[in-house]
């Protein structure tokens, strides 16, 4: 190829975008917070600005494809965008043919978690895999299935959903999904920080009461996670059973698909072995092919950090364009 | 292709064979019961036998190959059969051998929930399905699962293990496998003839507790089955729980894989929506895909009954052939 593809990626928190040369190296990146209550059209221009920044240099005339990583799924069968229920004041028709009609050149849209995924594939810890498991913990638990070199997505495009399986423990908070136990109201960030709260409002934690300051609604996953490192033991437990819950579903997913190997990415994964280490053991200790000693894919963090997404939505315009 | 292809299937029971045509079609049948004690080279005689039997009108000249599904898998990286562990006395490489040696075609293997699936695919309920999960619910819980049109087994062929993932409940009693808590514990054949015991034991389910003869042990899943059939509360309650906990594993498998359609076999999927119901019925409630309205995958009765096995691993001598 002779042009260049630009990344974007809106995220809960963030949007970002890049320019990916093909080789996958980032060439320019640039970000900014996401205006969850903004129209479609206001979205849309600020991911034409972000790609108008990044490729600053080239000009976007250089540009061969824009992919675009959003909070929700592309149908498969028949090409519409599909939101995330916490996302759906923003009209994807909208914002699709917005983004169409201000770029110069084509725009592909698919979900977050599997743009993450094509990234890890792509250049990080999924590269030379066959197939693997990729799942992106953060405030919300996303993932990504590879199999046969090739992102699985589904009959209609919206697979995989390893947040919303259900491993047996009840849920403190109901899931946003409406199902009662989700892995996500369990394990993911948000759920962390309840049972933080939770754990000052009941005077367990000392480090968790002290940061709180009296005020136990302040605390999130962040304090969780910083109280941890810091030794305070209730912080630590409530990291390790978050592990537990989501090594188990880890082991369904190795029951399931048999992976070379699981990749864990996402905010969360820069705990490494704090969370890594439960998620890992518990994998193992569950899973019927690991216990009797058949197969034992390697448990992995992520290489790309927060760039995954932008790489791998870069990669769909290249697959496109090439 | 101008030659034919066999099909066998060891089960836990019985050992099947089956001369299939090109098209799918049995041509001739036979089966006997399998000794599970037996040597390597007496099940090899054994399913010779049954070769010359179905092949008796055309001749073992006109075969062109032979598939073998069997209780265990076949290691795609290595070649090696691993035999399921309460197989385990048989060596598989004898086995193997033993057979390519007496017979005068190709011999191809590969685990029997493989083979279900593969008959199924071809002229059955997966028909068409460019995606599908098949169930099959006996003795033990097997599964397979087709993406793209292909069986995808894994990284080293182990996969899918189904009936060894863990959807919460606890276990009364242990897997065979050594992990507390599997499905295969909790909702098998097996599982379903402990429940009515303890039943019959406790005085509850009349229906159990008379036909039981004051013998609780002799109470098989047979047993449940036909007082359920017969209207005893009990016996349906331990039914629909069954259903219940088989319905949450494939929530769980729906919100992996999103499949087009899920294909329940094996010998139990014959009580149809006795147990097919309340499947159903827990897997569109615990789906977060199927609760939103994203998808709705179709839960199916498979078509080929005790003969999925034998058409699949005819279909698998077929794809050798072609």
């Amino acid at each position: 190829v002779s042009q260049l593809a630009i990344g974007v990626d809106i995220g809960g928190t963030n949007m970002r975008a890049a320019l990916v040369d093909p080789d996958g190296a980032v060439v320019s990146h640039a970000r900014r917070r996401v205006e969850l209550g903004g129209s479609a059209a206001r979205c849309a221009a600020e991911i034409v600005e972000l790609a108008q920044i990044v490729a600053a240099d080239v000009g976007l005339t250089a540009i061969g494809g824009i992919g675009v990583g959003i909070p929700g799924w592309t149908n498969r069968l028949s090409g519409e965008l599909v939101l995330a229920p916490k996302f759906s004041r923003l009209n994807s028709r909208e914002l699709c043919d917005g983004l169409r009609e201000k770029l110069p050149c084509p725009v592909y849209f698919d979900s977050d978690p599997h743009m993450a995924t094509l990234g890890e594939l792509w250049v990080g810890a999924g590269r030379n895999a066959d197939n693997f498991v990729m799942i992106t913990l953060g405030t919300g638990i996303g993932c990504g299935i590879v199999i046969g070199g090739q992102l699985y997505t589904g009959h209609h495009g919206f697979a995989p959903e390893f947040g919303h399986m259900i491993v047996g423990e009840a849920s403190e908070i109901p899931c946003a999904c409406g199902v009662p136990g989700c892995l996500e109201s369990l394990a993911s960030g948000p759920a962390i920080g309840h049972a933080g709260q939770q754990a000052a409002r009941e005077g367990r934690g000392q480090l968790l009461v002290e940061w709180s300051g009296g005020n136990a609604e302040a605390i999130s996953a962040e304090t969780v996670v910083a109280c941890a490192r810091n030794g305070d033991p209730t912080a630590l437990v409530i990291l390790q059973r978050a592990g537990r819950l989501i090594g188990a579903a880890c082991a369904n997913v190795v029951s399931l698909l048999e992976p070379e190997r699981v990749v864990v990415g996402g905010g969360l994964s820069d705990l490494g072995e704090l969370l890594l280490g439960p998620i890992r053991e518990t994998m193992q200790r569950q899973s019927y092919l690991i216990a009797q000693g058949y197969a034992c894919p390697e448990l992995v963090k992520a290489q790309l950090g927060d760039r995954a997404g932008v790489v791998g939505a870069a990669r769909l315009a290249y697959n496109h364009m090439d």
